[in-house]
Parts: C-alpha cells; sequence; structure tokens
C-alpha cells in the first residue's frame, strides 16, 4: 500500500460503500455521470465532503464535468478490494448463517462460500447455498488444508471466542462476527461485526428522543 | 425528555449497547461491581470515556468503588428505552426475516412481533416465530387496526422505499431496515439501517490494508 492511501481515515472507508450503492443504482438506470452536488443529494453528505472524500483517492472529478459513475465505482471497488476474489468459511449454519450464505450466493459474487460448520448431528449430510455442512470438528483440518480468507461467526454467543481462535489459528485474514459478543483477535486479523441487538436498541433510544 | 438528555451525542448513544451487553455479561457471571479501568479493557474504551460517557446519565459510579452493575445495567436500560415494550412487524419473510423474527422472538423478550408481511402466495397461512404470515396487500389495514412502534424491512431492494412509504403513513415510530438501499423517511421517523454489504466491504478493505 502507498503511504497516501495509509492516511485514509477509517470514517472515510466507512462511506465508500454507500458511494457505491448509489453509483450502482444510476448505472443501472444509465446515467453516465453525477455532479458533487449531484451525489450530496443521494448520500446526504455534504458536496465538499465528497469532493474531498473521493480527492483521496486521486483526482477522479473534473471540474464542470462532475464523476464518470462506472469510472468511480470501478475505482472505490479497487480501493475496497471487492475486485478481488475471497474464499470464505461460515461457522454456525442457524437460520441466520443459513440466511447469510444465501445472501453471499445470490449477491456478492466475489466471496466464495467453500464450507459451512455446525454442531448439530442432524444437519451433516445436508447442504447450504450448494455447500455440504460439516461438522465443527473438522474446522481445524479443513482450515490446514484449504487456505481461507474470511471466516463468518453465526453460532452462539459461548462459542464464538474459541470459533475466532480457531479460524485465526488456522490462518484467516479477516472474521465477520454476527454474534452479540466482544470477540478479541490479535492485530494482524481484521475484524467486522455486526451486532443486531445494538442496531435495535440504538433505534429504540432514537423513537423514544424525537420530538413529535 | 429533559435538556440534560438532549445533549447527549450520537456517538455516546452508540456506545451504550456495547456497555450494557459487558454488563449482562458480568452480571451472569456473579460479579456485583466493577471499576471504569476493568470496563475500559472489555470494551476497549479508555476509561475516562466510559466515565465522560456514564456521568452523562448522573453520578452512577463511586470513587474507589466503581459502578454496580445492575444499577448500571437497569439505567442504560432506561435510558435506551429498553425497558419498555415494543409492538413490532417484519416486512419481507425471505431467509434474513424469518432469522430476524426468531431472534426476536428468541433473544428480545422486549419486543414482539405482530404480525409478518410477504408477496409470496404460497407463505400466506405459514407461521413464523409463532405470527402467521399476512400477505403485504394487507399492509395498509393492519396498520389501521393495530398501532405498531418499529416496522422492519427484509423485503426486496426494489420495495423497500414503498414499503418505508406504507409503514410512515402508516404511524410506526421507527424502521429498521436490512435492504441495501437509501430509504427515505420524514424527520419524525427513527430509521435504522443494517447494510451487510457495507460491513463485508469495509472488512475486506481492512483486510487488505494490514501490515503482515
Amino acid at each position: 500500500m502507498d503511504r497516501q492511501e495509509q492516511k485514509i481515515s477509517n470514517a472515510v472507508i466507512r462511506r465508500l460503500p454507500r458511494y457505491l450503492r448509489v453509483l450502482g443504482e444510476l448505472d443501472k438506470k444509465g446515467v453516465v455521470r453525477i455532479s458533487s452536488g449531484e451525489l450530496s443529494d443521494m448520500t446526504g453528505y455534504t458536496a465538499s465532503q465528497i469532493r474531498q472524500d473521493l480527492n483521496h483517492f486521486g483526482g477522479f472529478g473534473q471540474q464542470g464535468y462532475g464523476y464518470n459513475i462506472k469510472d468511480l465505482a470501478r475505482a472505490i471497488e479497487g480501493i475496497l478490494g471487492i475486485d478481488k476474489k475471497y474464499s470464505m468459511i461460515i461457522v454456525g449454519c442457524g437460520r441466520l448463517g443459513n440466511a447469510i450464505a444465501n445472501y453471499i450466493d445470490s449477491y456478492e459474487s466475489q466471496y466464495r462460500i467453500r464450507a459451512v460448520f455446525d454442531v448439530k448431528e442432524e444437519l451433516m449430510g445436508k447442504e447450504v447455498a450448494g455447500v455440504p455442512i460439516r461438522h465443527q470438528n473438522e474446522l481445524e483440518d479443513f482450515l490446514a488444508s484449504e487456505p481461507i480468507d474470511i471466516g463468518v461467526i453465526t453460532a452462539t454467543k459461548e462459542r464464538a471466542q474459541s470459533i475466532a481462535g480457531q479460524l485465526v489459528d488456522g490462518g484467516v485474514k479477516g472474521i465477520w462476527n454476527f454474534v452479540p459478543a466482544d470477540i478479541a483477535v490479535p492485530d494482524m486479523v481484521s475484524l467486522e461485526n455486526i451486532y443486531m441487538a445494538d442496531s435495535l436498541h440504538v433505534l429504540t433510544y432514537s423513537m423514544n428522543h424525537k420530538e413529535r
């Protein structure tokens, strides 16, 4: 990575997927270019914030022309790294694990699910999103035999940290955690959590504090 | 709401569910009190940040004693408003809607699912988390007949905005959106989005930018 990229703040990175979503919708509608002002209307970020964000990655915009939608989308995909392929396993195959597996299979073609694990004997031999369910006992051996980029944790809270440990020992580069637990991982492993309860509780707070 | 509460920043509110999660785990282990230093080790926030955050809500901590875990948890629940009951409907009953319904039913006892909606004829009459699936044609009438606090959107991207409009017209106070679309709602309605793709793509960025 070059020195310029290192300075990009987390906040900027977190805005990029939103830009990408809006650009994707515009592209589908056949729109070719867009100004920072129009992007502002669509994202809720200010035009100057948008220009600043996108300037981090080199000057995409041209004065009086705006941004070419396809070029900008491709550039953001490159920055995020989603122009490459990633291998993934899912540990925990309840309803949520199932939903995530099918979501990835249907909508996130850069991510390939290589295996799904659970502890329930009755699930063994069944398939999720075209991938057979394996017993969690096999997780260590599986990771030793096949390099995996991302481990998804959709198991129970009680097992989350030990699964994370196995994933780390097995060499995954990133953990995508859906379990309501604060998982510890070494610095060299990336961790993203989706805490559904936290989101629901923040929504509840907001509902209780709106002026009506 | 009193004037003091109004000044609490969004960032503080977003940290509260995490405190609550940690406090819940400690309480289950039988721990009675905790210092801001220990809370810092468990949450990753600094002790001074924690003291500042919790001071917003009145002086829970006592010098040399720390925080009483049950009292602090109860206070945070009160601030978030999750000591009250909320009615909820879920619109979109695919795998994700199903997973969310069962998660709410199993783990979030303050939220009561009143109905689940979909457009697929073959789902009509079936149940999810003990609640019958209704046709989305009935959504408007349902909302007119029963006040609902929270509408969850787990339908398709294309229908998300029109569903949000129906929910708003039907008087919901909050929308919990899982669809990768930027939904517009009036100021008086609260909106929380869970954008799974955004989280996955930020994880991917992070994996690509770690020093190894």
